[in-house]
């Protein structure tokens, strides 16, 4: 039998059932239901974004509301112009529950408010749950499936990243050498798309930063900050040549399936100051003790103290994750949003899991010369140890 | 004197105490203050996105918190941790309310709650008053300043639509023909960010469609659908091959300067059919139409009445706004978001003001064809009559 979402559902119906079973296992301790409306949290759980409202009850299948494209309705999958009329559909199918999960931290305020009126006027009273932290806790750790995608998107921004010193000119400037990368990642497949959860992140496809910029704070919660090219996008290049002597770290979008890897790379116009190839050297270093320590069940934490440590025995905890701002991680989570669990910091509570998928992005800003460091997105092995997602040389490498 | 913010305020003193006029004006009689945190309302209000708040009384001088950047921090700007401290050094200036405006169509849930309660804690135990009507309402209409920047942005998407046809090669398809679109967008100098309000719209760079993908159903809250090239981002271009006898609807980024342009234009690939042709020049002769007669005082929906009449009595009613699915409206208000005030719908209650901006969009789609028609970026004047900001030939271009 098939499912009776099927023209909804895009993922194999034992994906679903995988995901969906996860969710509610999550769920049946702290509410009776959940109702989905974050568009990362509707791709995460039926493959697809749509637009609409997924309804999960802790056990048994879940009611679909769609507002738009009412071609993909069916069984299980009603087409609803408004929230109040899919309230008084859950009431009518007696699903209704005395506590209802909301994505209180990414719901406007009004639309909150709005669900638990309409929730109301159905006659289902509950009480609101923050399900934020269980859906994040869920999705943090991935499917064979979603791992897959990652993999695939792995491999194609390691495709875009072998091809940077290609596009590189002599004279260009960091938006310049940005612009060739971009076109690159696109013709390589790369959706563009880079999501983030929350409101502390904005950023167009990626960065580029080069010299001193990589020094300028930006108001966003990256690893790196730049000038930027624009106030209303303080983050990034800001149109500086790259000159022999300095570095360019490349970060750029690695979005290519919905499912997304995050890699740097740094390269070099001329020859680097010996201090500054030792903390790239120091970086990599981070990044393979990282890996190769990392296990189920380890603290996020003890990872960010171990990084710090080895930044401190090299007397670099000065330029350690910034310069003049220094950012409060060394890694994070990644997937649908580039800020996903666990979180790699020294108040973190996140502990490692299987299928945990992280970049770790141990980088130095160098005074006079730009960030060095790399970036790799790694998973989580049962069997201890990460595998690396993004396979590219390491060193710094030579653009002229 | 400077400003007490002179580090953190970009734009000239003039201009920024113009904004802050006509938002403490729309304030004061509905609130004592409005806590400013959304970063499309910041920017607005100083000219630059920073990581912070702004606590604007009703009258008076405003009160900034700054999280990060700390550089940017002097008289009238703190550089705070936490909200709780920046609510504390409210109260401790005196400057509390009890009717606080937060923007609670914007900000999650979870952060309003946590605004509260800070603001409580601090001894400001104020009620709270929805801020998103107002800001709104005070940012659909420009200042000078803000339609220089528009037009800015419309001179540099002009000559990237100029270079379309030089863009394409024969056998192209869509998602090629848009890839080589934004990077010659990015080599203008295109910022790429698109910026919505609210969740209902996701893009990445701009909707390039061709054929009868236009008539493919989407999640957003666009004009036009297409099915885009992955489920994790269902709009736009799919791949399609561009074929003779089709159109390539092209409607990208126009954002160059913070505040963006939208332009819409129409390419063929061989001849298209005598009614495709026809309802383009429909399309324009609406827009044409709207722009004589719109002058302060209209109301929105007469032109969204205009527009609809003039489809009907040409029989185009049935692929008006769409064929499959069919858009709400016919325009809306841009600037620094895509979806600004006035809104063109049927059953909008806006009224047209001097120093509105409206991109004006009257599309059909051609089963068999594609999508036809135009927009352009319409300043209302105030002696009537619209200004367009969006300068290039309106006819269908050949691409071969």
């Amino acid at each position: 039998m098939k499912s009776p979402s099927d023209k909804l559902i895009l993922i194999p119906e034992a994906e679903y059932a995988l995901r969906l079973g996860r969710l509610q296992q999550a769920l049946a301790p702290v509410a009776g239901a959940m109702l989905v409306a974050d568009k990362a949290n509707l791709y995460w759980l039926t493959g697809r974004v749509f637009d609409g409202f997924a309804y999960v009850p802790a056990s048994g299948a879940p009611l679909f509301g769609l507002r738009r494209c009412a071609h993909l309705a069916g069984p299980g999958v009603a087409a609803l112009r408004k929230v109040e009329d899919f309230a008084a559909a859950i009431a009518a199918a007696g699903m209704g529950t005395d506590a209802l999960a909301l994505e209180t931290d990414i719901l406007p305020w009004s639309a909150v408010e709005r669900f638990r009126r309409a929730f109301e006027a159905a006659g289902i009273p509950g009480r609101v749950v923050a399900a934020g932290p269980l859906v994040r806790a869920v999705r943090a750790v991935k499917t064979p499936l979603q791992l897959d995608m990652l993999r695939v998107s792995g491999r194609r921004q390691e495709a875009v990243y072998l091809r940077i010193p290609a596009l590189y000119t002599e004279g260009m400037t960091d938006y310049e050498l940005q612009v060739e990368i971009e076109h690159a990642s696109r013709l390589q497949g790369c959706l563009g798309q880079f999501r983030t959860a929350g409101t502390d992140m904005e950023l167009f496809m990626g960065s580029v930063l080069t010299g001193d910029n990589a020094d300028t704070p930006s108001p966003y919660d990256f690893a790196m900050g730049g000038a930027g090219m624009d106030p209303s996008l303080p983050v990034g290049a800001d149109g500086s040549v790259i000159l022999p002597g300095t570095t360019v770290m490349v970060d750029v979008n690695g979005n290519y399936t919905g499912y997304m890897t995050d890699m740097t790379r740094c390269y070099a116009a001329g020859t680097l100051p010996a201090h500054a190839m030792d903390a790239h050297r120091l970086s990599i270093d981070i990044c393979h003790e990282i890996a190769s320590r990392a296990v189920p069940g380890t603290q996020a934490k003890e990872l960010y103290d171990l990084a710090l440590s080895m930044a401190e025995n090299a007397g670099l905890a000065h330029c350690f994750m910034g310069h003049r701002q220094h950012a409060g991680f060394v890694g994070h989570g990644i997937g649908i949003e580039v800020n996903e669990l666990p979180v790699i910091s020294p108040r973190s509570r996140d502990i490692l899991q299987a299928g945990n998928v992280i970049a770790i992005e141990p980088k130095f800003v160098i005074p006079g010369v730009g960030a060095v460091g790399i970036e790799n997105t790694y998973l989580v092995k049962e069997e201890g140890g990460m595998e690396c997602m993004t396979i590219a040389p390491e060193e710094i490498i030579q653009l002229d």
